[in-house]
């Protein structure tokens, strides 16, 4: 298949919705057999997420509530690309610091997804942070309240076959550095 | 920690822009320190991803364009559940055969997991759709263009090892298969 076959072509686009989250854009498109329909999807952009592995080989984990699902969050530090960041990486650092206040010595690129790529443009660049220590000052944004510690991976892998972490960012995480890195 | 240290106050809650992909909510919040202040959130509700694999055990995958993303994308064949659907396996059934044609013999669960919980309730169900064969009509919504194709599960991990399959949505499930199940 080609771009011919499936592409849609984009007529119109207007934000219609814009919050500190993420904005929401309303386009007019024309599908691939002619007709002309309206799609709205989700602007809400690039993040890095973190495997912090400390230097006694453990994983630093957070807990945070997530107001959309009603719950508290167990899960892998991550936040969102600012205009300064040259490239994702430089996220990193600032990101692992300010939610964790652990500090690492190597940053490793893991991959990088689009998790919802059909209602959002948001993605995801996974990053491996080796060599941690709590050396940081924990500095968090005013509607965040994050709880630190560390477990092992074997305990993370585990809790994801057994569904208990739920949260599928961290989830990708931990397979992907259990099928191609660990 | 427990909910009392991390948990929100929920004291308003308003639908303020709905589209056929979703609805947005915007709530007044009181967070753990007492201040309130504004959150808005993406309501998309729940969908099954699947993973099918034929009775020559090969993967059938799909591809279609993605407008938040604008690009064709490659993945694995997936819809939200319906009002009707009484669990997310009902959906399985259904969704295999509009996207694929394929119909399975065997369904069964393999992980629940929320991708976006930051900005969206979004839930994806993860089911493995085992003996399928192509007996069924594909019949795709107005705004669907999907092709079919079928593939090896080793093709797929290499393709997320690379970074070539994109999709976090379909990536996760390759990952969680060959962690767990294959």
């Amino acid at each position: 298949m080609t771009d011919r076959d499936l592409a849609w072509n984009r007529l119109e686009s207007e934000t219609v919705y814009t919050c500190p989250g993420f904005d929401v854009i309303n386009e007019t498109v024309q599908l691939p057999d002619g007709t002309e329909t309206d799609f709205d999807y989700v602007a809400e952009g690039d993040s890095v997420v973190i495997l912090p592995v400390t230097t006694d080989d453990e994983v630093v984990v957070i807990e945070e509530w997530r107001e959309p699902v009603r719950r508290i969050n167990y899960g892998l530090p991550a936040g969102g690309l600012e205009p300064d960041d040259s490239e994702p990486a430089a996220a990193v650092e600032r990101e692992l610091a300010e939610e964790t206040g652990y500090e690492a010595q190597r940053v490793e690129h893991l991959t990088t997804v689009e998790p919802t790529n059909g209602f959002a443009d948001t993605v995801f660049h996974y990053f491996l942070a080796d060599g941690c220590t709590p050396t940081a000052e924990q500095d968090l944004d005013h509607d965040e309240t994050i709880a630190v510690s560390t477990t092992t991976f074997e305990k993370l892998l585990s809790a994801v076959r057994e569904g208990e972490l739920r949260d599928g960012r961290a989830a990708l995480g931990i397979l992907y550095y259990h099928a191609f890195e660990a």
